[in-house]
């Protein structure tokens, strides 16, 4: 991890500006009837999980380019995770990926995060590649696939991610599957379905009580005509056929061009099935880029529909906050620390808005101010509330900067053998 | 209507070509074990409702360009279908549009249409537009207006539509509304769709025992940020809460960029609740094309699904067909007539689909010859086919040429005065 | 025009918030070595022309809800027009569209605009709808028709346009035309877009020598398979084809789904050939949302290459900066004033950017920095120097809070009659 | 490659039903005004090249799931490629791509190949991927990069690529680029530009002068920001920028979604600067699915543009008919045949098309008759013809059928090693 005294010497520079920004912002949001200091407060509690994979340099199928001091095993991916909780206060928890980050003994990983403060989110299992002596491939699908055997080893190895997680302390699995088709015809789509549906129900027959079921639709890409759980329509027939812990998870990059995701947030909400997110940005497809380095607006509209949930107190609205991005040109604790705070900071803008003034615009039609009050919360620029919220636990006011400062990545780079490049998957 | 000496001629004229190439087929077929007879018969009963509002001739918000003979009124309109239906023995029932089609007497309306061979589809209500002399505007929504007088009339509106409905014979009602919004916060979506489906329940409440009602999604336009019910997720919530004789209707335009729309059909038969289709075109939006004009192999794979479900003898599975276009720069009637033909192209192509074939190349995952297999179906040239079909029952071999040797376009644009160019919605 | 005193008023009301935020905005931007009088010097020098028929409400194909004070005539419109520049100081141009406008007097025109603080842009022709009277229609095209007849009078109202235009001060042309095809087959690409350079080439001749031409490009609507200029490739041969004093305009709707818009405006800084923008927002497709309203990070990134552009000191780098929206459920002044305030506070914002850290952060492939140096200036919030720039000239802090305290919309309202409701151009 | 016996057999199995579908067809076309022997004629002179890489299973970043029998070295392609050859007798040529081919002994290759009656089309050159022992990385890009030792080694590749492509017989070099950005301001779109097109220019000094240049272009993927060359706007810059014998390569997989490409296609005609195809289907984004597996129809379109311009004796018209595909779910070689077919498919339905009609239709605005004009072509079951051309050189009548029966995979797969499924890109 970052050595304090890095923090405190990068802080103390940045203090005089932050101060002075602080008190500024204070007094604006002052003049708008908002209290800073409960936004700080909030702000300080929400709150994302990062995902082990993230902190590796990811790739396309054309090619994989790793950086400097790449984590080796998981211990190594959660000293990385480490860093990025340190610096930004927002990320306390892990979400494992299984094969890859199996633990040879679960009770020592624990441990391991326990001791740098960190815990673990949903856990994720991996139908969509052949390990290693594995008996039966998914080159055709998983737990939709035609051959009952083939199921049947997908569904142990869910409840194989279950009993790991048990043994960590999460309390979620994520269902991501690539079942689907590269041509019309290649699968009948209802029997396809049936199939899953079945699989599903014999995962969640294996779900702890205490436990949530996620299932995460994707429009296409490993499939490239269709898509087992397609969109928020399949998800949702899925998470209501197997049970009441079962619910849907909104990865923000698996949609239609066009789609107004916002709104499947609010449906979801809606009918009590939203079980969380997959934040990170796109601009074409599943792209995986940093959250809200493309689209911040609308970042930020996906979390003005969870504070507005939040404000009309629906009951057991949880959702959990994951990231899931590929870090393929930067380094990765270093997006990760970025998104984190952009999915803060649009969480900030969103607890700003004028929730009064916005319902009262709705019912009068007053399209334009409804629009304005929104942006107005938007372009506050609540930098100050984050960098607050950091540092009154030991956060950095610039957690860039001070982990730059810190040279960690050269540290890393030097106790961990260089990766080499690699091809993609198009060879 | 033509005269029936016209279609006999030119029925004459081509015959030797059509019974060479009927013939042709037949053996053909026979190599591949299919009976010609039996795949006419299934397509001379397969039938598709034609719009009232398709006879004349559409327009952009930029601008409308009549064509001679414009239908005057919902009589004129009939005369155009008789027609249509009359050349292709496919579309013997009409979709009416109140209030555009509202009639003086229904009793007579209904009398007319059976002079001429009609019956009438599902009737479509109209709370997209503001009629003179109407008491609240639609301007910002109807069935999910935040004014309770305001949905109490689009409720009364459709309701009356029933009644209408009813007096000719329809026994389906098709809620499409406009409703939606343009602007990020301009509508509370969970607020709004709470409206909307207790308007639409109060509809429900109105609903004959042995009518249907469809609800129709569509992901944009004329609002442009977001749509009530903008794809087929939320269709499904409502079709299912408010009742068994609610059901989903896809527009094939109504989907977002790269949709997979046979997939949709699927998922709804799957779930009991698809209750047909507007078909048409389209390459960008809600395009409105003529059917088939553009993606020939799309339409092929919506009709495969529905003859799937035939074929699975799902029950009470019985969809509703019917066309929606916008026909600008053609003869709409000649624009229905080739339309009609592609939808039953379609579906005859999807009747010689060898499905003991596909079934054992998808149980086997031989994606190749799965693919191959709807292919070959689907590049049989079955125009003889249709023709077949038609002529048997004293349609036209060739409905265009022979509409065109009528002279029918002529005639009504010596008796309807011409109709004024116009500029659109925009200014 | 608004009484001065309403504005000194509300103002004066706003003064001591707007005052502290100006101040502390001030600080900060010198803490980043930024001096805000430049600033507001630069972006009180950036204006936008506001097009003529944008302060009457649009409507769609489906339908248009006119709001109360609709403008009669093109005097009407400079009216409402003059009140958004005075409000906003940002406006001080108008477009004009021909026929919709045309004057009976050029030179009353002009000096009504005048007295009003008014001055014209790029003038815009209309062969896209069938005016009343008119000899050959435009239902299959205009300057790239079959009939060379109707070609002849599409290019001589393009001249005419000129003509107009030079009598009231214009110095530009923009030539958007709807041709193109609505299925396969029904242009030949090539023939078609002979026949468009040959019209074009024609109206060039016309052009005189201190005027620019600028052709629009546009993917689709109102033909729903092809168009002849659809996108910036088309654009830019015809304009490379005519002449010099040809350039590429960039309508920011009208483009594919997920385009990068930023970058064509880069290519099109490159060749030398960017002639300027029509300004707006959208989601789906031509939208003509108000600017900033849905996406305000790509109008940010738009700006950013204009700033970037002016930074390099391209020669002869001047494009015209234009707004074109459709206004359905909004007052179209409040959001004319909001859509001039969002494109000035992209260019604010983009005046912001550190591009020297950012250059070295290119050079250096340091994607992260550069990526948060573009999102530092965008997040910076510019409200008060966007108020200030207004202040300073007469205009308002709070424009659309002042117009609404002026009550100009009611005023208007008792002088103007009421607008019908229109069903747009679908029946 | 296959016994000929086998070809024989399977022939003699199907000769009955071709001889009668043929003849059928014949008849029938010659009912139509077309001599089917001079169709046959020009399919069989039509010709397709495949790419050595498409011989391997391909993958996504997620996995790669290897088949049996999967090649290990370009003398293994060629194996393959001969096959595909011989029972399609449409595939003569093979497009290499270094390093993956890079032969250790040029001339052996060249013979290698002759010997199973391949020649070699377009080289392709590869800066997308590191390898290993490579002095700089292609991270952060290759013809463009910041760094110009950087940039002179891409060009050096590409000198190398040629300096191959001449000892194996090519004549023509492909120069696609992964070149791009991931997120705003990593780039800067101008200077990037301006470092390609001098990259180019070295490259184009190279060329030797009976060599053509083709330039390929790509929206997005495997950078999701911005791309250097992104579509066909920027191909046409850098080519016409380069020199007369650089020229613009359209893969059918690299467009924004909806995307008019047979327009596209269209304008490159008519600038004289369409160089050539990379054929593949897809959906969603750069699927690379077999050709007309999932838009049969926009195939045709395409192919439509090419007879079109073939039929108007453009001078020098020559374009380059390659297939780039990843077949993740096939066996290659199927795909590939099957892939070649539905290309001759096309190619025979554009031939077939009546061009004088279409002409009368597109000049009398004719446009549902056009419409019908290119569907009725469409329509038509060419596989007759498709089939005798390959027979009557000594190919298949079904290929598939023939390779099956054959038994190839499992020969190569008893004598070439099993590869080991991998993991994709992403971690």
């Amino acid at each position: 991890m970052i050595e304090p005294g890095v923090i405190a010497q990068e802080n103390e520079r940045l203090l005089p500006g932050h101060e002075a920004d602080f008190a500024a912002l204070g007094e604006h949001l002052d003049r708008r009837g908002v209290d800073i200091a409960t936004v700080v407060d909030k702000v300080a509690a929400f709150s994302v999980a990062v995902p082990s994979w993230g902190v590796g340099t990811g790739g396309t199928r054309f090619a994989r380019f790793p950086g400097p001091g790449e984590p080796r095993d998981i211990y190594d991916k959660l000293d990385d995770c480490a860093v990025i909780h340190q610096l930004t206060q927002t990320t306390p928890r892990v979400s494992l990926h299984i094969p890859w980050d199996r633990p040879d003994d679960p009770a020592r990983l624990k441990a391991h995060a326990a001791e740098r403060g960190l815990g673990f989110d949903a856990i994720n299992s991996n139908t969509f590649q052949d390990q290693s002596g594995q008996l039966r491939s998914y080159k055709f699908g998983s737990l939709s696939h035609t051959d009952p055997r083939t199921r049947t080893q997908a569904v142990a190895h869910n409840l194989d991610c279950i009993e790991i997680g048990q043994a960590v302390g999460s309390t979620a699995l994520t269902v991501w599957i690539a079942d689907g088709s590269n041509f019309p015809g290649q699968s009948h789509f209802s029997r396809t379905f049936d199939r899953y549906l079945e699989s599903l129900s014999r995962i969640y027959a294996g779900l702890p009580s205490d436990w949530r079921l996620f299932v995460e639709h994707k429009l296409f890409e490993p499939a490239f005509y269709s898509t087992v759980i397609q969109d928020w329509g399949s998800s949702y027939l899925a998470a209501t056929r197997v049970g009441d812990r079962a619910f849907c998870l909104v990865d923000l990059g698996h949609h239609a061009p066009n789609t107004n995701i916002e709104m499947i947030v609010a449906r979801l909400i809606h009918t009590g099935k939203l079980g969380g997110f997959h934040f990170n940005d796109s601009k074409y497809g599943d792209d995986d880029l940093d959250a809200g380095s493309v689209s911040p607006y609308r970042l930020f509209l996906v979390l003005n529909e969870l504070v507005d949930a939040e404000d009309r107190a629906i009951p057991d609205f949880k959702p959990a906050h994951m990231i899931d991005q590929s870090h393929n040109v930067t380094d990765p604790i270093e997006s990760l620390m970025v998104s984190a705070s952009e999915i803060r900071r649009a969480y900030a803008q969103a607890l700003l808005v004028d929730r009064a003034a916005l319902a009262f615009c709705q019912d009068g039609n007053d399209a334009l101010l409804a629009s304005e009050t929104l942006k107005r919360a938007f372009r506050t620029d609540v930098e100050p509330i984050l960098a607050e919220a950091r540092r009154r636990t030991g956060g950095a006011i610039d957690p860039v900067a001070t982990y730059r400062a810190a040279g960690y990545r050269a540290t890393v780079a030097a106790a961990r053998p260089a990766a080499r490049s690699g091809g993609g998957g198009i060879i």
